[in-house]
């Protein structure tokens, strides 16, 4: 089980931990978290999402966190908190199982280039590949089976999960964290069309990676054309999401899966891309822009706020009807002048 | 050539395998499969999709596997079944090259772990990695290259490919397939924000996959937030679909590529989901429904049936008028009230 | 830096590589390339995309390639060139490193097949594995980490990043570049219903890959149920894309990141697909279309041009509007039919 604390904890000392209150016994023991729905007397719970408030009257749990305005609807022990979803994220680490490979330790299957810097702290598994002139940081920890390029440099306390290739020259900042089978480094797509068929653009520029930012599983972050491709410092990245060449994500901006950006597309801090949102090249998005799942973003945005595209779900019956008027809407609006042409008899 | 049976076999013999029936010549004898425009009469074809009905009256095949229905308007020996879909991938079978690594071979380069127990009738490939208390079930066939996590259980006559990542405790049922490259327990996308930067909300479950499930290549399956994240039994998912923390897909449904659903989506049993189509989080799905491809699935569907969304495709010209119009349709049907309202003078 | 040419060269010399006309000084000697933005006295710049235009007054570049038109703007010296496109990208290619692997060079962790036939001057990385019966051409370099599938052939000249899988069979022309974790050769996704559960269609086609085909990272592309997929010489693939079995693309065809195409489908030569396009199965799509980002290609396309799909991005507040009325654009129509029957009032 992965849902225990290493010891058991007093709410008194969790608290302190989340920098919350304790409503009830501070002095009540718990071993482990879990959801309002499964949580018995043992584990501490916790209500972050709205929606699942009703199940607080029927909980098991020996204990909640939660916010001081939902205090009132619990009648267990609770930890009170101003932001009881970060108060969670910081309990729930008590859980995380410590890796169990000495710092320092290096597979006798690496292979290390020579020339490549490993700090003696970091840890580098089974059958990774570390290229020329690499340097890997102190308390890194890489997985097996990565191919890190030539001339990578990877920050200190980063955690390169299996199969994950590194290009050349690809620079990641400290405490990085890139998921299984992601590749950054990738040429960009350029082609230029010469006479009956496409020449390679060459791709020359890299990637640039800031501190603190998460990539998920099956990422792709392309090199730069000339300039590098910039993902600035704590970003969070979901899995399957495509960036092109010389693309800047801002500061602390969040995408969520299977986004896509073309090409020099600049999104800038602190915005949330939902899942599956598509950005057209060479587009600008200012700060604090939150864009829906599966909207396409074909101009640049310059004003806060939500957007969104698409028709919305319905059964095919009735969309097959939408649709064809859809197709129709100028002849439709032109009826609608013409009615209005006629206008009022008098 | 991967299309010839190993042995030459005739109507009778394949007629009982798939359930069928011959009309025409029992003992004649075919060597292999084709589709009906590239059969000789060496070669078995098939009619599984009513749009190659017409290359009936044009095929060189030596015999056709398909309905009653359609037996009228063959005019070569044929093998009629009630579900010759399902004959034709019986027949096919016969032709799957057969791996040739003997039961039990484990590769030279094979690191795994001295806890890790493997069945002794298990092939594990070229640099593959067993962490530490992980199980690998009779007759499973590992490829090279792939990295199974500490604690992960793979049931028997499981199929893995190249490069398959398996994260830490997820579990596969039995006959499992997992195509190259695809990812099984990454990280769910959880952060919590504080302050002005979002903290890591450890992702504790893990991934439950059932029995006879096949994943394609390149799909990624985030573990749970705490409970596990889970596909049924006899699931069907394709290659790049990307499944969030705590998603449950129902039995023997069947998701088609670059299909991706957000965290806690629940999907009933036997549901067929298009190429793309996209599921909001939280949101339940009941059994059978079938989302076509592309599909925005932003709401929950309680009743059985087809649903869509999208504007179709239309030469560019003409849908750049009908996208004016739908952003302007509140005015639109604004202006077809204010005509209402004058309404019919007399 | 990788922008750099190895040794500087003059305006005439990158002239006459290129087939353009120097304008200014020929004997001036630049040391590498860089965009008009960051250019010094001693880059190469170059003015290929209009939007650019504005830069070229105030760019310190030494020189710039640009086209006749665009020379009388620009007060520095210039190579000018019909294409300027292709001119920049064969002199960018004199930036690229050379690869530091000497010809023929094997790296002692590959494991090699008895049976495969791999040329003299051809690379293998580390941990590559190589099956039986497979043919690898001249001057092919194979990264670390790739799985080589029993039967492949990868023709002359082609460039294998890492953690490439090929299954077997696959057949690859000659320069064909493949990048990091991309799978060629996966399963179709093909299941016949039976009784209650899903039975799995063989899928014993291969796919053939043309000349001069480039494929980005994490694609995928599978093998034919029976015939084999098929991309034809010179298609430039971006990162992500998913093909699905027996489809075609034709020679020359681009398609961009995400782009997914379901089974059978036919795409003609010279068409340009846009990211995330999605195309349903068995259609066939001429030759020069031009699909736009984000796409739903639901029928054939006979007549070239271009098309498109989606509303268009909004403000949330304003999309949710038009989204009801396009639910009701039945109704609405409805309503139009009514007053234009009620007609002029005479």
């Amino acid at each position: 089980m992965t849902t225990r604390f290493r010891e058991p904890k007093t709410l008194a000392q969790l608290a302190m931990l989340v920098g919350g209150q304790v409503h009830g016994d501070p002095s009540y023991s718990v071993t482990g978290v879990a959801t309002l729905m499964a949580a018995t007397k043992n584990d501490l719970s916790f209500l972050t999402n709205g929606s699942y408030r009703p199940a607080l009257e029927t909980t098991q749990a020996g204990a909640v966190i939660l916010s001081q305005e939902d205090q009132a609807a619990s009648n267990t022990n609770a930890i009170i908190s101003d932001n009881p979803h970060a108060a969670y994220a910081k309990v729930a680490t008590l859980c995380v199982p410590q890796h169990n490979n000495p710092d320092g330790e290096i597979a006798q299957t690496a292979v290390i280039h020579a020339t490549a810097q490993v700090h003696p702290s970091a840890v580098i598994g089974e059958f990774v590949v570390v290229g020329a002139h690499a340097k890997i940081g102190a308390g890194t920890v890489i997985h097996s089976a990565c191919s890190i390029g030539d001339s990578v440099h990877i920050g200190d306390n980063c955690l390169i999960y299996p199969h994950v290739t590194l290009y050349h020259e690809v620079v990641l900042g400290n405490q990085v964290i890139v998921h299984a089978n992601t590749v950054i480094g990738s040429d960009g797509f350029g082609f230029a069309f010469d006479k009956a068929s496409w020449i390679k653009v060459p791709q020359l520029g890299s990637v640039r990676i800031g501190n603190d930012v998460e990539i998920g599983a099956h990422t792709t972050i392309d090199r730069g054309a000339i300039d590098d491709t910039i993902i600035e410092q704590g970003v969070k990245i979901d899995n399957q999401v495509q960036i092109a060449h010389n693309v800047v994500i801002g500061a602390y901006t969040v995408v969520a899966g299977t986004a896509a950006f073309a090409g020099s597309a600049k999104i800038g801090r602190y915005c949330l891309i939902g899942g599956g949102a598509t950005f057209a090249g060479h587009i600008t998005v200012c700060d604090q822009v939150q864009i829906a799942g599966m909207t396409t973003v074909t101009r640049s945005i310059s004003k806060p706020g939500v957007y969104s595209s698409g028709t919305g779900m319905m059964p095919a019956t009735q969309w097959r009807k939408s649709v064809v008027h859809f197709r129709n809407l100028d002849e439709i609006v032109k009826r609608i002048r013409k009615l209005e042409e006629q206008g009022p008899h008098d």
